[in-house]
């Protein structure tokens, strides 16, 4: 632990003051409006996030920046004409309509308009927005989410196939986690739980081939802290209609599991770069809750698709990353 | 169940005395003696079964006869020199060597010798007897095995290859089987449990590409009839050494669960044996716990080589079973 | 079954027009209107109501009946000036304020009235209404309720206790029930479901001396039918403010587990009548998950006040209700 | 932790040699045969382990000194007419006989033949034979035992009396426990865990009032380090015969839950020697899997007998133990 407090502590003076207007009632704790700059228009927050980026950079002496989107999840937005083209999205900006616009799409918007490729872990919108898609293919820059998979919907889309292929019926998933931290807290706010439910219903449709009765409860219980615990009952039908069940009961420290899959999608992003693709990232589908343009949920699946992906880079001869 | 309850009488007459001797001591049950015909030799037994499966598919006008184990879990057999060839298994059968052979190896030798596939779904030895194996190949013959994986063990080999592609460490995967029923009864002498204990552990080391600290407990619990419940505890290592934990209980049927994939199997036999094929159908690795001649355990690997056999039959252009 | 299901015919004659007007949402199934007499006011559906029960005791050639409300849960009533005392309550009847009556006060009304006992066997309001008590003690008839503890709240009331004894904190103590049914469908509507979470996270405080983090969620999944699962997560902590947990999972039905509680109601309540006892029953405290006039809420005391009950009653020489 | 680590620290001066000679396979680590003196006889060995008790209690300026046994499980031990009467017994330790005496008895013999109070907190038979409550009795010496009840049994005898008070008839109690650290690998050794399993399941006959199917497990888990996990099924018989079931999961840390215990057993002790009590301190009973004297094994009601001594000392105006 001492190492790596010396290491967080050496990073600090990189950390600039954020951007968090529209992100939510649950992401407004007290003393946030001193440290964000006041007033500030979006074009002008668009301007400083990305001179930040740059001088951190440039600071750093590293090729390029590959931004992650950790931060707490936002309710959900809906989504408008506005934001289907990158030409009506940048008036968005240039006018200041704040109601339009959140920090995940001022972060994408930041990064990708210099050129940065943008990761987002979370279920907020990010790169979601169609314009922002257009925006990084217009830079030639690789870009994915949305929602790391790391617990009950991991085991979601592991489990759900099993069924299908044994044919047997689900006819209830029914999950209910509960979770402590900073994480939990901001879940706790009915809109931004909103968001995170979506994300983690949303597997199991196209695991199974079929819509069974589920619900997915998410509760804030301040003392389980960084860890959560998450239980699931399946219901299923198998030969002569018989009702069986499974339950599954996961107990996971939710930092712990997503860190390593952070540090692989930024290896991952950045060999994308330095192999000059751009857009979607779709061989990462395994590491997200909804893989934007995938619809296979299925985990062994999403699995093979970055398998293949190695293979085809591996057989066209072309140099892996080098170890760093 | 009245529809179901008819059906079953009617084939009633079609049940002949069997073949027990060997088969541990589970396996007799009072009265037993009597129903097995007295001081009979190992050829003579193997002749009056031969005799019985020919005159069944003669009165029921079939073409074949697909030959499935579903007796009693027989303790684990030591195989020696005699049972790695034909012609000295054959000298042992002539020879009423009565402690080399076990009932699943009787009846699979009826069945090979008679030209008629042979699947075993238990975790008996049956056809994982080399000698038994040359004779299904000397006539032609479809066979396959050993024990279906119906429940807590299908589990097992999908969620195990998760934890390989996450890049968790299982430290221990611990499971505890309680059930009743006939099964139960039998696999609580501690002889029968062994055969059941080894082919249900053998599937980790295969999924995960090591072998983590492992148990397997099976009791014998009377009030739950034909039900079984199992409960596992996977503890496994993240990132920066943490341990973490998912269980899982399970609450199936196991007659229920066994029924469609017997019906399958035979199906699918029926097909090979249609289609020319003889030897291992390793192609039915995923419906086993102990998949001769395959040592692939991740379920979806196993799935996929049904459905490559299934492409690589449609695409021949070959005729597909007909609906029955 | 068969038995049983003669016996329900032989009664069915027996069912009357009940009374559901101001239940709630969910107890308005299609068809309803049709059954509950047209634009009957308050006083005549009480009277109604009392001249059934009245029929019903002479037809069967009873002494007594007892009212058993096993009627869908309904919404949390807020009780105002007017439900205080009997005259102001009388006055409300007459004057047919609907607003402020429901199904559980009118039966608790119409049943008191006639000098039946009434037990209220759901978290409805019924007989907590201080001016229904009041109408029981002037017709000196027995009452209780409310709401039949029979499965997670149960198992609540025992555990809660043992960390009390213990002194291990208890930090969080988190339940998840889900339910299929007529209960579960009822259930289903948030402002149902607002009083059955009421009365189901109450108890803890009680059983140990503070009140944790708590939280009880209740989902409809219909493939349940009328079996419950309930999961319950219980995290304490203890020697050196080390955190443990213990969960427990209950598989039961409902309709079952009640029947019994019903029954011994019924018998209890009869023996008390007979004993010429009136008021809040309260040595029936364990069967209650609110048992009205009792704070106590540790299973082992509330059922030592049955057992002291009955060993009163036996020591007074008093006889002991016959056998029926 | 560093305050525990210096106090820890500044007793270590004050421990001895001890004895372990018939304690069973799994407690003879490599070393252990320099650590024990050589040769020394069973009389020696009393003598030696009182002089240390005695040089502990100078040392220190204290009044008495209570033992508490919390070494590891020693196999069970068939109990002769020797250790029915102290004359035989004392007759055993000078002969030498050390086939009929572990450990446990060594350490109850040496402190009871003091005037030193002894507390057995392991299933080891300790004081539970006669000859040594003799002793104590002689000598006027508070003692008793045994095996420190903290986690799955307690639940269970906690749960248990539910069962009865609702007249739900136990099926079967299936319990299974998985632990690391040095208890667990003494466990491992089924000759030393036969005495543990016999101390957890002796508990539900008498807390249930009949004796349901029941089995107890224990595995030894390494990765658990010090903390145990136990999954009980309970399945259970209710009205028109329904099976249903309820389950358990403990997740514990053995010493922690320990250690509170030893502590108010130890002050607990050290008042009843200060009243002038002697013998079986049968009100501690709710401590214990197995209360020497006590046939109650509902924890309630062992509970009471510890509040009804508390009460009687309270009420008679003796003077209650001063804080320290």
């Amino acid at each position: 632990m001492t190492g790596l407090e010396a290491d967080l502590k050496s990073v600090e003076a990189a950390i600039r003051p954020g951007f968090a207007l529209g992100g939510g009632p649950a992401t407004r704790p007290r003393g946030t409006r001193g440290f964000l700059p006041r007033g500030e228009s979006l074009a002008v927050a668009v301007e400083r996030l990305g001179d930040d980026l740059d001088h951190f950079r440039r600071e750093e002496g590293l090729d390029t920046v590959i931004v992650v989107n950790v931060a707490s999840t936002e309710p959900p937005t809906e989504l408008s004409r506005d934001h289907e083209r990158l030409d009506l999205f940048r008036r968005v900006i240039q006018r200041d309509r704040r109601a339009l616009v959140t920090p995940s799409m001022v972060y994408a918007y930041a990064a990708l308009e210099r050129g940065f490729p943008y990761v987002n872990f979370t279920p907020s919108v990010g790169v979601a927005v169609a314009a922002l898609q257009e925006l990084g293919l217009k830079h030639h820059v690789p870009f994915y989410g949305s929602d790391g998979k790391t617990g009950e919907t991991l085991v979601k889309t592991v489990l759900a196939p099993m069924f299908r292929y044994r044919n047997l019926e689900v006819l209830s998933w029914e999950g209910f986690n509960i979770l402590g931290g900073g994480d939990g807290r901001v879940l706790a706010d009915p809109r931004h739980k909103r968001s995170k439910i979506r994300s983690k219903s949303g597997v199991l449709p196209s695991a199974l081939g079929y819509t069974p009765h589920s619900g997915v409860g998410i509760e804030y219980v301040p003392s389980l802290g960084n860890w959560k615990t998450a239980w699931d009952f399946i219901h299923f039908r198998g030969f002569l209609g018989t009702k069986m069940s499974v339950q599954f009961i996961w107990q996971g420290c939710d930092s712990i599991l997503a860190a390593p899959l952070v540090l692989d999608l930024v290896r991952l992003t950045e060999f994308a770069l330095r192999q000059g693709e751009a857009g979607l990232m779709t061989h990462l589908a395994c590491f997200f809750k909804e893989p934007l343009g995938v619809s296979v949920q299925a985990f062994t699946d999403q699995f093979r698709l970055l398998t293949d992906y190695v293979a085809r880079h591996t057989k066209n001869g072309r140099k892996s990353p080098r170890a760093r």
